[in-house]
């Protein structure tokens, strides 16, 4: 499917409303389906989110993590079993009922009920450590707004991995194991994101700590993306997962599970894109280079078979490459549409290009023309692709480092996260003084303790010496 | 995850028990999951499940049929709208209960009800033919036999492909092409299925038409194996899905909607598979070659770099290889366990290969050895594997032919039904003689008209002379 004609795009400075456009017109997600918190995937977007997860299912394989596929629906009571969680998601829960009116069933909104039950099992059959995980749609009704990719209610490209092990140590190094890949998968997407360890107050339903990671929107609001839920005995003990220790006796399991899914691609689109659409990084772009014919009615047919040849050069090269030969709409509208779907690279040719032996190559990261002789053109594409990865990553960090400002006092913290900005202050990691620093009603929270060790600070509530540091600020 | 092991495998003339066993013990399925009619995908199931999947994308996407993905949850409203469809679907509809007890939507059972009613927005942007597919889990209460893979509650890896045109003879082409696909991944499968036109009063829910796959498992019970749906303007009425023609007046498109998915998988287990276990088609084996160790604690050390030097040779010309080290289990049970698994090829080496310079290789169909030159063996491999690919199917077309017997009168027909055999007989096409040559309660059941055509016969039912043909047998 490709879209005929031409569409309008807001700018991102009134970013939710470019963000919800670009959604569209870069053909990745139509939101007229008329159930609230859901979607239909446009082929372009699912072209995009599959690049992304082939990343994530590559690195989970190379480590060794068993891809499996659990079913949707979780028994009722093996939900209820476990009560920290069930009273964490019970307002999220969907029910499924049979034809018979009976309702058994919830719809997954995490896999864990779902899973641990059957450990124990899968430890006899397989031995420890016991490392999966599974990509599922999951299902929440969410309260809060809704946004498309960011928090929806069909939670679709979601990976959970589960992994069970026999000490505590183990499990420790298994969560810096998943963080190693989580930073991994951002690297790739060309994004650095902002790693906290959680307040124990603030972790998933009965976990013992987490390690999160967050990214910074461009309205200067946090988004929540993945998290490392280090689960201790918690879970084992109330699903009976356990396994034989060389006394012959029963131990529980130490357990880590980790998700996230669709929110990498809403960073990517939120942070990467500009006033003319999507911008994306070369590893993930389903089209890399966009070949466009600049033509007359008698060169037309000399400037076609060039830009053939080309095509096949480049795709021998291993450079996901497609040439628009559209007819019936102007070089100006075909450059407009593959800038708003982000095409990397777009080269251009035509009869002075031809006759000159170069090209004309668009990079839509900086929006500048380069002139390339045609015989070097592979090598030429080869670094900048690496380069639009680096220059993208570079302007995410100068746009973090825009946003955080540092605070001593908490109304001007406040002040600074009401216009926008992202404050970091010191706090000494109690309850009472997290609660200060967050104002639930206006969404603003703090993030946790980031990972970075500083000099040692006051708190800024209770003025104690911390070295501690966090975010404050609006919250998606 | 790799099982530690070994286990029991019952012989395939029982089987049922046997196909159970096999899910088990190759790691594709586990039945433990508390609910009725839905499973565990398990590593190994995954990854071949995945091959398969992966080259349907592949021909769809070449045949320019793009991938969206529609949600779960469709409107209530807009399934009802559909009399017909709905009338079909209502005993097999789960609901979906907010926490707030409402119950506004139903699971998917098929794509349909929830793509339609957009579909004349998406041909307001994309145009004309509109052509999509998506890969999802549907849902529906079964209420007859469940049997994993071929019978779930949870049907996952299913594919739909929906497409709406502008001329009766257009979307009469497209269902063609749709049939030359799946002929394509039956071919890739090493199945040759068989192909009938249903009757009219056989077809899905609301269609015009229908062309419809089916293999014939080892016990004699043919399984429904992908349909093609023809569904002319009846579902386009319904959902108001129209197009401008070129005096500007509203027309109706006409569609086709053809979907299959994991019951090709539980064809290939079915028919390829022994009394050792499962034997994979090389194209879609996770792993295509094994390579075993023989060998003494004195000859270790050089049979496993020699191993490890053949592995990178074979993974360097494109075969998917796996080395199996295991100190703690004997060659004869990885011979065991990958026999289970179906893994195409298996490369024994020791002491004696070394200094021959050869190489013993064994293949999984015919259970055969031969003696290969080391530095033949890529030629060999490549010739093997496409070898063992028409050998299965050979041996599949042998099976439905000892299957599949002509006869003259019901009662022999019925006679050679119950003992396993699928009966061949002569058919009008009339619905009164369909239904004198089908036992619903034994499940025994007519599946259309077969596309081959043949010489003038009677009508086994009314003595009508025909030239339809068609099978008749138990049904799964």
């Amino acid at each position: 499917m490709t879209e005929i004609k031409p569409r309008e795009l807001p700018p991102k400075s009134n970013f939710i409303k470019w963000y919800n456009s670009v959604l569209k017109l870069a053909d990745i997600a139509d939101k007229r389906y008329p159930i609230k918190g859901t979607f239909v995937w446009l082929p372009y977007g699912v072209k995009l989110m599959r690049n992304i997860k082939e990343h994530w299912d590559k690195l989970f394989q190379e480590s060794g993590i068993s891809e499996i596929l659990v079913p949707l629906f979780v028994s009722r009571k093996n939900a209820e079993a476990n009560k920290k969680w069930y009273e964490g998601f019970q307002k999220n829960l969907y029910s499924a009922v049979l034809p018979t009116g009976k309702s058994q069933f919830i719809l997954r909104p995490t896999g864990e009920p779902a899973m641990y039950p059957l450990f124990s099992l899968w430890i006899k059959d397989y031995g420890l450590p016991l490392r999966v995980y599974e990509t599922v749609s999951s299902y929440r009704y969410e309260s809060r707004t809704t946004h498309t990719l960011i928090r929806d209610r069909e939670i679709t490209f979601w990976y959970e991995i589960h992994t069970a092990h026999k000490t505590k140590k183990e499990s420790e190094e298994e969560a810096q194991t998943h963080l190693e890949i989580i930073r991994k998968i951002w690297k790739y997407l060309s994004i650095p994101p902002i790693v906290v360890n959680k307040p124990p107050y603030e972790v998933f339903p009965g976990a013992v700590g987490a390690i999160e990671a967050y990214t910074i929107l461009p309205d200067g609001r946090l988004l929540e993306n993945g998290s490392i839920n280090i689960l201790g005995q918690a879970y084992s003990r109330i699903y009976d997962i356990t396994y034989m220790d060389e006394e012959g006796k029963k131990q529980y399991v130490w357990q880590i599970c980790t998700g996230n899914g669709a929110r990498y691609l809403a960073a990517v689109i939120a942070l990467h894109g500009d006033d003319r659409g999507l911008c994306l990084p070369p590893t993930i772009a389903p089209v890399q280079c966009i070949i466009v014919p600049i033509m007359q009615k008698k060169s037309k047919q000399e400037v076609e078979a060039e830009c053939l040849k080309l095509k096949e050069k480049l795709r021998e090269a291993g450079i996901r490459v497609e040439i628009d030969l559209r007819e019936n709409i102007t070089p100006g509208e075909k450059f407009y549409q593959w800038e708003i779907k982000g095409v990397p690279v777009r080269i251009e040719m035509g009869p002075r290009e031809i006759q000159k032996k170069c090209l004309t190559v668009f990079r839509r990261d900086l929006l500048t023309r380069e002139t390339v002789e045609s015989d070097k053109i592979i090598e030429y594409l080869n670094g900048l692709m690496s380069d639009i990865g680096a220059t993208l990553e570079n302007r995410v960090k100068k746009l973090f480092d825009s946003k955080v400002k540092d605070f001593d006092t908490i109304e001007d913290a406040f002040k600074w996260v009401r216009k926008g900005g992202v404050a970091k202050v010191s706090w000494c990691g109690e309850q009472p003084c997290y609660e200060r620093i967050c104002e639930t009603e206006q969404a603003i929270e703090a993030i946790g303790t980031l990972l970075e060790t500083e000099k040692k600070h006051e708190c800024i509530v209770c003025k104690k010496e911390t070295t501690n540091r966090t975010l404050v600020s609006k919250i998606y």
